[in-house]
């Protein structure tokens, strides 16, 4: 295709998307003595005799590292630390363009669990925010937990929470156009790895009374013996009512399909023994669960997909730099669930309801005002959780 | 001091002295689909298929890790890694400044050898190179021994080898304005920690003949029995007479001074005791051993220092660049003791030698020549040393 191509020879040009840049002219020798030594010795100290400093006089705070072990990069899986920075250089482009945010990547030689979790904390002293990226399921879920605990500064898997966030802006925006109710509908999510899992529990904590999650040999319900411990969790804030079977079981009479899974899983069949007015999102990429014109032949009523080239684009980058600017500018150690919550509905806000349609629930990712309401709507939940905060903007 | 105060409120007006620029427009949907996916996913099969592409398809090649725990922070101590990433921030501006090298500060929340090595081991694949700083010694030594055998991209402690380069190249030129002879001349190093006792091996290398090393309780030869492996290893280059006594009983006859210990160790009368036209390298920060007035009034031939303020500024500023910029182009595996001499005779014949002087032994950290003169010949030297690596540039 063009585009490998076109990106080829561009990666091959430029060998690295981003550079350093000084912020200070370094052309005389007063200059280097206030940069470098002797004057640098005076914030060493402000800092060494009260660590928070660190904030005021470095770029600690404005600082994330993307980190990776490359083992489920893009579609193409477990390529390893090296194959996968062409992604993690993109992506802290991509935090810059987009909200300001100086970030860099980071390729670990290591899967091993705790070998990841220990590193990330061993390296998180300059660091203002931690973006894990492209970390295989279910090894993602520990080491984001962990470290969470474990650091004062915010973690986020991008897989798992940003896809997370922006699949339930869209949602809101489709039961907008659509009529649909939280409440009564059914929601079908097909792929239990990092993106299906924390849809599920972030839709169950906007308040979806009914989730179906399923993963490639079927719906997750207590029959099955094959799950593991984050599945087996999933139990509780999924299939209430027990539900067995194959994916097709599930979309009976569903409202919601929402794939993470892989290339045409989706028949127009399936789509055709759901609800009325069905909302498919088939995020698999680059080739989604079923192609938009078939899911409209099959009846849907609005689709979406992960692809620029078709409508309702449903891309993280409408997430992460709004996301982590408002958690840093809150300086919030944590990023919880009050915070996702506000950046999905002000994502789905963006949107004037006058404008909404089936072909447009969701944002352009080139759309300004993105960044800046996801941040201060992030920024101002940050304070929400936790009452002895008070947010230094208000 | 003034420069205190100026370099406090500028790091607190900038927080951060570098930033992420990207070399790639982002403004539509194609450049997004170039940087990032669908397109991103051509250089990282490339990269998957065959390792040594990343340095066709990513910054790997031209980026630098500033490594550092916070236990050797110029000559403020154990102040931790928050405090010392003013300092890492400092350096990444230089290598940028100085070489177009990018260099990003990981400042680490371990002291521990063996944790400091297997983190640098685990987020080594995407750096083209690893600067280690302001660690303490010994552990300095055992961290980049091991570093250096098992990574492929160099590892290089500025602390102890830009330290050493740069004192062999004012040497050098020291000599040619003295004219004494290396295989004569007597040199004193003060301070065993990371600088001196790489100063020394340095200068053996190139042929000095009489090194005596000493540290706060004097000389270092066989009678002491208060002496680790490293300084036990030293005598093996140091001290081959078997001398014992105090800094003042090592000075006495000799024709160099080299003092990388604590400010004022070094009396008018010590340099009274010293050989004819004595060689006096004060470089302690930011007090030196001995004031050069009063080194100049107690005989001395030659003095230098660290400080800017002064004729002679030995500064690492001199070496790290353009060491880095002829080690990554050469795309070294390692730097090795000819890297190290070769750098520190081409910074020495920067000065052409009719231009040599007393007062001006060593060029100006500003001069546009040095970088590329050091990286010049540290790339040649990179090949000389294995026969089966031819350099690209030739």
């Amino acid at each position: 295709m063009e585009v490998y191509n076109k990106s080829l020879e561009m990666h091959k040009e430029k060998k690295g998307k981003f550079e350093i840049c000084s912020k200070i002219e370094l052309k005389n020798q007063e200059d280097l003595s206030l940069a470098y030594t002797p004057g640098v010795a005076a914030p060493c100290k402000e800092i060494a005799a009260d660590k928070e400093r660190v904030y005021d006089y470095t770029g600690k705070g404005n600082l994330v590292a993307v980190v990776t072990d490359g083992s489920a990069v893009l579609g193409l899986g477990n390529i390893g630390p090296e194959a996968g920075l062409p992604v993690m250089e993109g992506k802290c482009i991509l935090f810059k363009e987009f909200a300001g945010i100086d970030a860099i990547p980071i390729c670990l030689n290591t899967q091993d669990t705790d070998k990841i979790i220990e590193t990330i904390l061993n390296i998180s002293p300059g660091f203002g925010g931690i973006n894990l990226e492209d970390i295989s399921a279910p090894r993602c879920f520990e080491i984001e937990e962990r470290l969470v605990e474990q650091l004062d500064i915010p973690v986020f898997h991008d897989d798992q929470h940003g896809t997370a966030i922006v699949t339930l802006a869209a949602l809101i925006n489709a039961f907008r156009v659509s009529g649909k109710k939280k409440e009564t509908a059914k929601v079908v999510i097909n792929g239990a790895g990092s993106a299906g899992m924390a849809i599920g529990k972030l839709l169950k904590a906007y308040g979806f009374a009914q989730i179906v999650l399923c993963d490639s040999k079927g719906i997750i319900g207590p029959q099955r013996t094959d799950l593991d411990r984050y599945k087996r969790d999933a139990l509780t804030w999924s299939n209430q009512t027990g539900e067995s079977g194959k994916l097709k079981d599930g979309l009976i009479g569903a409202d919601v399909f929402i794939g993470v899974s892989a290339a045409n899983v989706l028949s127009k069949e399936m789509v055709e023994t759901m609800n009325m007015d069905p909302i498919i999102f088939a995020m698999a990429n680059p080739v989604p669960e079923i192609m938009p014109e078939d899911a409209y032949l099959a009846g849907a009523f609005i689709v979406g997909t992960g692809r620029s080239d078709f409508d309702n684009q449903i891309n993280n980058v409408l997430v992460f730099p709004g996301l982590f600017k408002g958690a840093l500018e809150a300086r919030a150690s944590t990023i919880h669930m009050g915070m996702k919550l506000a950046a999905a509905e002000a994502l789905a806000d963006v949107i004037p309801s006058s404008e909404l349609r089936s072909d447009y629930i969701i944002p352009n990712v080139f759309n300004k005002k993105v960044v800046e309401a996801v941040s201060e709507a992030v920024r101002k939940a940050a304070f929400s959780d936790d009452k002895m905060l008070s947010d230094p903007k208000e």
